[in-house]
C-alpha cells in the first residue's frame, strides 16, 4: 500500500572523520522516501526552491516514489544544512542552517494522495501535522515524528496531535523532555497515556525501543565497525520501518518488531557512505540478507 | 564445575533517587559470587578487616559458595565505599572511598582451590592477576576484568595478562581507553589481537557486546522500568555469565551469548533493590523464567 510521507528535502554539507562532502542531497524526506521505497510505493510531499539542481532530484528516478507532491517553488531557496560529526559521530554539530523554503507555507498534499492509508508525519509544527492529518480521511496507520523545539514551545498542540495518531517515533532525549521521566520505559508509558498505541524511541548507536500497552522490545543497532556518515540514519530507520509496516496491513507488536529490524538494517546501510550513497548501493535483496543475518545474530 | 573468583568485599553506603542505605554489604566479590552461585559452586577468595560485622558475611550461608578463601584479617579494616547515583543512575559518583584491606597484600588462594578450571580474575593490579593465574595450573577458562587505572598506569603488565587469558570483560570507556578506538567493535578487535579469544564489553543501561574472531553479538539490557540501585549490576552480569559458562564446559560463541543473556537477567534483578536485596529475593527458577521471557521478547 502506498505510504504518504511529508518532510524536508535539502542540500547538505557534511563533515565526518572520514572526510567532507559539499552540496549533497539531504533532508528527512529524501532518506525516508528512499528507504521506504525498498518496501512499498511512496507518495512524497515536500518543497524545494528553484535553486535546487535538477540532477539532485533525479535520485528518485527509477524508484517507486510518486513525486506529484514535490513542489519546486519559484523564487524560493532550498533548505540547506551544514553539519559536522568530526568531534562525535553520534551527535551532529550544526555549523550552519538556512531554513529557506521550510520557513514558508507547507507544501500541498495532492488530491490524488488524499486516500492514503499509511501516513508518516515527519517533524514539523504539530498544528501543521494535525492540519495535514485532517485531510487524510482514509488514514489507517498514522505515525508522527517530533522534535525538542515543538515539545518546548508548542506542547499543547503536540498533545492534541498525540491524541490523533497511532504511533510516535522520537529520540531518547525528546522522550525525556516530553515526559520529564529519565527512564525511557517510564517515559514511553507516559507518552502512551497521551494517545498513541505505540512509541518507538530511537537511541542512535544504541538502537531502538518499542513500548506498547503490553510490550517492551529493545533492539540494538546493527553492529557496524565502520561509520562514514550518520546523517539520515534516523530517517532511514523510520522509512524502512514504515515501508515494511505499509506492506503488512497490521501493526501488531510482532509486526512492528520485524519492521524495526528492517529499519535498523536500512539505517546500517545509510551510515556506510556519505549522503544517499549507502542506500543507492543496495537493493531489497541486500536488505533481506542482512535482516536474516541480524535476526540470526540476535538470537541466543 | 566450581568457579574460582577473587575480588573485593566491602561495606557500602549508597544514595540513589529512591533513597539511601548506610553500611550495607557490597564489593565485586559479593555480587559476583552470589550471582554465579545460582548456576554453579563458587570458590571465593577475598579479604575483609576485623571490623566487618559477622552478620554481613552470613549472606553466603546456604549458598553454594566455598568461603575457605575468605580471610578475616586481624588488625585490618574492611574496604568501604560511599557512592551516589542521585544525579545520574548510570554513573556512580564516589563520595568517599577507603581501600583499607584492599591496599594490603593479596589474599591467598587456598591449596584446595588450585585445581580450579574456571576462573574469573576480578579487577586488580594486572601483575597480581598474572601471579594468581600462575598458580592455577588446571585453568581451562580464564576471564579477567580490568579498569582505567591499570590501563593508564600498568599497560605493559596488562598486555602481558591479555596474552594469557581467554576472555576479557570491560566497559565501553575502558575498551576505548585501552585501544584508542572510538568504535567499540574496532576497539574489541584490537583487544583480540592482544590475545583473548573473546571480549565482552559492558555498556551499562545499553547492554553488552560480544566480539570474537568470527562473531559480533549485541545484547540490550533487560528493559527495566524501575531501577532502585545499579550498584553491582556489572559484577552480577559477569557472575551470571561466568556461572552459566562454568556449567557448560565449552565457550563457543553460542554458549557465550546464552551466558550473556543469563548475566543480563541476573543484573536486572540486582538493580531492583538496594545492595544484595534484589538477588536475595529470587531463585534460579525466577532467573530461568525471565531468561525465557527475555529470549522471547528479543526475537523478531
Amino acid at each position: 500500500m502506498p505510504l504518504l510521507f511529508t518532510g524536508s528535502l535539502g542540500i547538505d554539507t557534511v563533515e565526518t572523520p572520514t572526510g567532507k562532502r559539499d552540496d549533497v542531497i539531504g533532508g528527512s524526506a529524501v532518506y525516508f522516501a528512499y528507504a521506504a521505497s525498498f518496501f512499498t510505493p511512496v507518495r512524497l510531499v515536500g518543497a524545494v526552491g528553484d535553486d535546487c539542481p535538477k540532477p539532485m532530484l533525479d535520485v528518485f528516478k527509477g524508484r517507486d516514489i510518486d513525486t506529484a507532491g514535490l513542489e519546486v517553488r519559484q523564487g524560493s531557496k532550498t533548505f540547506r544544512w551544514h553539519g559536522s560529526y568530526v568531534k562525535d559521530l553520534n551527535e551532529a554539530v550544526t555549523v550552519e542552517v538556512d531554513l529557506n523554503v521550510l520557513a514558508e507555507r507547507a507544501p500541498k498534499i495532492p488530491d490524488a494522495f488524499l486516500d492514503s492509508r499509511y501516513v508518516f508525519l515527519a517533524n514539523t509544527h504539530p498544528a501543521l501535522q494535525q492540519q495535514m492529518l485532517g485531510n487524510l480521511k482514509a488514514a489507517k496507520l498514522v505515525v508522527a515524528d517530533t522534535m525538542n523545539l515543538w515539545i518546548t514551545t508548542e506542547r499543547a498542540e503536540l498533545v492534541k496531535l498525540l491524541g490523533k495518531i497511532h504511533g510516535l517515533v522520537l529520540n531518547d532525549g525528546e522522550a525525556r523532555l516530553l515526559t520529564e521521566k529519565k527512564n525511557l520505559i517510564a517515559a514511553a508509558r507516559d507518552v502512551l497515556k497521551m494517545g498513541p498505541k505505540f512509541v518507538v524511541i530511537k537511541k542512535g548507536e544504541h538502537g531502538s525501543m518499542l513500548v506498547s500497552d503490553k510490550d517492551v522490545f529493545v533492539l540494538p543497532a546493527y553492529p557496524a565497525d565502520v561509520v562514514v556518515d550518520p546523517t539520515g540514519a534516523g530517517d532511514s530507520f523510520a522509512g524502512g520501518m514504515m515501508g515494511y509496516l505499509a506492506t503488512q496491513g497490521t501493526f501488531s507488536p510482532a509486526t512492528i518488531k520485524r519492521a524495526m529490524a528492517f529499519g535498523t538494517v536500512v539505517a546500517s546501510h545509510t551510515i556506510a557512505d556519505f549522503s544517499l550513497g549507502g542506500l543507492q548501493a543496495i537493493d531489497r535483496e541486500a536488505i533481506d540478507d542482512r535482516w536474516h543475518q541480524f535476526k540470526q545474530a540476535m538470537s541466543f
